[in-house]
């Protein structure tokens, strides 16, 4: 079975733990989103994962076998990422061609198809596009390759907001034709929210969500209403974070609400998206990068 | 009054037409969105505006009074934008002080409450920030100096959700304690709408909206339902696409729907968000950059 999966991969620069205790499988046929906050790790792992850099320990299995550096299964596996591995000076066909040698069994229907929907002239150099054109041209790649795992690492590096929609259809559109595991690690954690099924959060460089989309979305709520009534019905909950409005007093939930309990009658309760799920279950850790 | 006003201004590079004939007025103390796709020229007609580049022809007045390049009122606009004007290898409170020093009545406490906020510490240099964090630092700046029009292009280049949403939420006290007028210019076009007031769309080199975000929301709809009753009710209307999904016929409109007309049965009538409309709006024009 095409199952990835990562057992206690740690990850130190120096004396800096980027990663730790990390264990995650990926199934087969499925899309995640795999979310973070700027500089939590989430391109690390990635790089780890494809074989760009190795892991400080850990086990990386593919199909039920431990991988190692030497019989990483090279075509299983494919990493879109800002790092451009091309040539700069190369023709985008000429990139097309060799990654189809490469990599074998390259869809080029697909290939021309996004071609022509975003306007890249397959003549240009990789050099002359702009940021979003070199994005969607190594998206295209990404989404091409026969590749039993694909991850896009921010797929969406200075799309416009026509483009970005274009770009998910695509995304779809492959996983349909030929369905695989696809990884999304991106910023635009709402706009993904329609793709993905399953919930993959790092933070403070451990795992803390794994889960299908549909739980986590079942257990975010925002419960509003006078601060003790709020409290009462709160405190057994894991709560993410309150916030203050003048009188209003909200609570932020990640969890099952009690169904046997009755709710008050001052008490609002909503659902809330995933990304203000996100924000709230990262804010925690401060600010990292400076 | 504080009103800055552009008539007939236009730009060409070449034979290259970028801006034909944008006339603006910029109301005072109110929150701009500048839309627009990748390549359309928003930053160019900011950089008219702020008087680093001029136009073609076309005239900006200010107060009432139409400006040259010499008596340009440096003090009343402030783009914040991707080209750095200050030396990477200057500490961040030596820039800081710097822009005082130019600019005048440099709000201290707002600088300091949100370089504490987002964990920015002055005495790293601008080169030792990651993107996102030179973002933040850049549109900190925008935010406390005394200018009457202030310019932000791309607020949140690199920036995690959680900074985002910070970031929006002092955009929106900076203009509570002093209100002036504010033009953010951005691909994330649905996570502004909360923040915006008026939205000016440009496309294919001139503005198609001009409009209060209320109006150019309740022109905003999307119609469904079997083909022939979707075409016959909406045929004078304004339509901006169609998409056939099955047995569902679906047009997207931007006009007032005829309030003497009977809705039929079978038609599903439903607002779309800002994003929606603006991808609808400007998908007509192909792929300019390729």
């Amino acid at each position: 079975m095409n199952e990835l999966k990562l057992t206690q991969i740690t990850k130190q620069f120096g004396h800096q733990v980027i990663l730790d205790d990390i264990n995650l499988t990926f199934k087969p046929n499925t899309i995640y989103g795999l979310l973070g906050r700027n500089g939590v790790g989430k391109s690390t792992l990635l790089n780890i994962i494809t074989n760009r850099i190795f892991a400080s320990s850990g086990t990386i299995s593919w199909q039920g076998q431990a991988l190692t550096g030497r019989d990483h299964p090279v075509q299983a596996f494919y990493l879109m990422s800002e790092t451009n591995l091309f040539s700069k000076e190369e023709r985008l066909q000429k990139i097309i061609k060799n990654t189809a040698l490469l990599q074998g069994q390259f869809d080029e229907t697909l290939s021309a198809e996004m071609m022509t929907a975003f306007g890249l002239n397959p003549k240009k150099k990789l050099s002359q596009l702009s940021t979003g054109y070199r994005t969607i041209f190594k998206a295209m790649l990404a989404l091409c390759v026969p590749a039993e795992v694909v991850f896009l690492d921010e797929p969406i590096l200075g799309l416009d907001a026509n483009h970005r929609e274009m770009l998910y259809q695509f995304i779809l559109k492959a996983y349909e034709e030929r369905p695989r595991t696809i990884v999304l690690a991106t910023h635009l954690i709402e706009e993904i929210a329609n793709l993905i099924e399953h919930v993959v959060i790092l933070n403070e460089t451990q795992v803390i969500i794994d889960e299908p989309l549909e739980t986590v979305l079942a257990k975010s709520y925002r419960i509003s209403g006078p601060e003790e009534v709020v409290q009462a019905y709160c405190q057994e909950l894991n709560q993410l974070a309150t916030e203050q409005l003048g009188t209003l007093y909200i609570a932020y939930i990640y969890d099952q609400l009690p169904t046997e309990r009755e709710i008050p009658d001052r008490l609002t309760i909503e659902h809330v998206d995933l990304q203000q799920t996100f924000i709230k279950l990262t804010n925690e850790r401060g600010n990292r990068d400076v």
